[in-house]
């Protein structure tokens, strides 16, 4: 154990000299949240397809119960029950800019160092204009169900469930629970429960309460998660156990165009529609998910109908709900119906990324409405959405409720269809019946796992050997 | 499959180059062997261990459903079923001889090139004094169930169930069911059914029947194995596909100083005593496994007794019989006792590799015999065996039987005490309650998997990516 430890000691050291402006010690939550014993014990997997390149070297790590898939390089990194999940980074010839059509040198690559990523989702591609080709995360640590959607990461750290996306962080801290998607940001704390939303055109903030975020998601003295999000999750871990015990399950029944992960969780009376999704570590019970829906990393959909065309992002949580056509349920949302009191929501609504919506009265959203927030009854829903189309009509600064919208709506609502869009596009849910418009569903079904063992004793117990895999 | 239809287009026509001579032409064996869908499915595994030196590298190869431990080079070959077992590898520093105390430079690595190995056993070390940092296996064939135990071994054909054994071969054909142990042979071709030992000191030669081997194992116009062995072997690999779909089975309960390996089949009323080694691909039933014993790789020991300190080396199947106390019974020996009919062997008997005792009424072995041969009742026995005491006095030539041998009795007995004693302390029969005198029994126990896919369709379906694992 000891060269684990001396590899966190080290991780910690890096991070803390990143952030030492805020005074923020990161070994708090590293002392509190591994436990060695599980490092030794997990293997890690890495996917090799047809569809995607293959490149994987990691040097000097730890990687217990993480996913791999495409080209990664990691080293001096723990990675714990994380997903690395490189469908969507570019390719070699690509081009990124339509005014300046260079294309790409080489495929792009996940190059992590000095990084702890804990329980950890990590997807997309580098939104780095200066590293294009490579998806970079160093020195940095996230903690419990953080969202690593775009980089590149350095000297950062993300609170549990706090989500980064398509932008770059320098020197930050992330608190619980907070959303950045704001191009680049240097050298800033942002607090707990933000929703953050910025380009040249517009800027969308709202920040939850703080009694919200106690009651359902904060962290503890010891920096540890805790509240009704965390207690949720943390109950349904176990079911996902199993999974990690056979080597090949009996496969899903499912349409010839969709994919389900193999170290997804399906309940009983779940029915699968055509060109769907559903990601590993995904858990999907007795739930109807329409043709073109998707269940990305770590989300949960329970007693629930997705219409179809239905976004789901990493982290979403559906319970006891109806979802309507083209709907997106952005990262992180906590969508909780009863069983008695059913939520609704209308076709092409965008549910802003960590929204939590809680009832004890069944609740109806009208189509095409933009939702963030917290809302508890039909009184909270007016302060936390509007007409999407009222929303184009937006200029200047506005305020609903606790949220402020400074810019142009139209660009708004314009960046937000084209994501969904591009989303829908990028899972397959447009794939026809002569395999065009081929996405993750159809190019994740041919894939198989490498499992990547760690040392189990001695003084390198909890590291892996070193490996590289190549074509 | 383009690719690995190449592959093996390559290995067989390097192979026909090496043995041209014999107008042997190795396509017949390999077009009738592979089934091309089956290299695309099944996983290969590699062990790792904090005891043996890791290093892995492969490239242009496939694979499927094979087990390697140590260090292993594999380039443009198709291993297919076997075992690669490094575990007696030497060791840099290691010392070969004594009058010249020259230290090796490096550990001992396999090197295996333009090869394909079907079903085969690999152990052992180099015994090549011209590269004893290197077991070599290059533009070679072997066939169903054959053993490489030791090396080099280049430009070769092994048909089924033969054993090459502590030399070196160039460019030769092993018959099927045929022993060779003679140090060094080039530009042979060698008899089904021969079993030859040869030192400088000693010649022990055996050849087996032509009916006998038509009845026991022999090959068809397509050069596949037939006959009661095979077929015997054929019915239980069933058994084994249950231990390729889960990545831990509930461990077998037994002593802290015996190891059970996870891919080893162990069916009910099996007892394991001290300091017993089961290897992968081994299949114990209803068998009591006496202290210090062990069971190599595809041994069958079903409704059985060994006492204790027993070896039962690769391929050896033990059905219905009592094997006495520090008993050898060789590579593939078939000793087939039956419910009614069974076979005791006393204590210290060697029982000579590729022998076959098939007995329709019980059978008794005094203790302390050599056994060879093919013995269905006590009157071939008395022209099958002989005390070892009175070998101890042979000089010159002798026939006994069917059997010859030359040279020193003293030699032959000493060469053949000393090799059990040393194969009961590497497996670590001897290790007492201080772990002093550990071997493989105790070395193999803390063991972790990794498993590596092939690509599964597209022209490189069947092969692997490249991988290189190092500590």
């Amino acid at each position: 154990m000891e060269n684990v430890k001396l590899l966190l000691e080290r991780i910690t050291s890096r991070a803390n000299a990143n952030l030492r402006e805020f005074q923020f010690d990161t070994r708090t939550f590293v002392d509190n949240t591994i436990e060695f014993d599980k490092l030794a014990k997990f293997y890690c997997f890495y996917g090799i397809t047809t569809r995607h390149p293959i490149y994987f070297h990691f040097k000097n790590s730890s990687m217990a119960g993480s996913y791999f898939l495409g080209k990664a390089n990691v080293r001096q990194s723990c990675i714990y029950k994380s997903d690395i999940r490189g469908d969507e980074l570019k390719r070699k010839g690509d081009i990124l800019d339509k005014n300046n059509p260079l294309p790409l040198v080489d495929d792009e690559i996940f190059v992590i160092t000095g990084s702890l990523l804990y329980k950890t989702l990590v997807h997309s591609k580098s939104h780095n204009p200066e590293t294009p080709e490579e998806f970079t995360i160093r020195n940095t640590i996230s903690a419990h169900y953080a969202n690593i959607h775009g980089s590149t990461m350095e000297g950062c750290f993300l609170g549990p469930f706090a989500t980064v996306d398509l932008m770059n962080l320098h020197s930050c801290v992330l608190g619980e629970f907070s959303y950045v998607q704001a191009q680049e940001f240097f050298h800033r704390k942002i607090d707990p429960g933000v929703v953050w939303i910025e380009t040249d055109a517009f800027k969308f903030k709202f920040k939850h309460e703080s009694a919200v975020l106690d009651k359902y998601i904060g962290v503890n003295e010891k920096y540890q998660p805790r509240g009704l999000i965390y207690e949720f999750v943390s109950e349904k871990e176990a079911e996902y156990e199993r999974l990690f015990e056979v080597v090949d399950l009996e496969p899903i029944k499912v349409p010839a165009s969709s994919a389900v992960n193999r170290y997804a969780v399906i309940k009983p009376k779940t029915e699968i529609g055509a060109n769907v999704l559903i990601s590993q570590r995904a858990y999907v019970e007795n739930t109807k998910m329409g043709d073109g829906s998707n269940a990305q990393e770590n989300t949960f959909i329970i007693n629930s109908h997705l219409e179809g065309m239905c976004v789901t992002a990493h982290g979403g949580k559906i319970i006891n709900a109806f979802i309507g056509l083209k709907t997106f349920v952005g990262f992180n949302c906590f969508l909780h119906g009863k069983k008695d009191a059913k939520l609704t929501i209308g076709k092409g609504c965008i549910i802003m990324p960590h929204t939590i919506i809680d009832i004890k009265e069944p609740l109806t959203i009208p189509k095409r409405h933009l939702v963030w927030g917290y809302i508890t009854c039909a009184d909270d829903l007016s302060k936390n959405s509007i007409p999407i189309d009222e929303i184009n009509g937006f200029r200047g600064s506005q305020s609903i409720g606790d949220m402020t919208f400074t810019g142009s709506g139209e660009s708004f609502v314009e960046a937000f269809s084209q994501r969904i869009e591009h989303i829908l596009e990028a899972n397959g849910a447009y794939c026809n019946q002569d395999g065009e418009m081929n996405g993750h569903a159809q190019d994740d079904q041919q894939i198989s796992y490498n499992t990547l063992q760690p040392y189990r004793s001695g003084e390198n117990a909890g590291m892996y050997p070193s490996i590289r895999i190549s074509p």
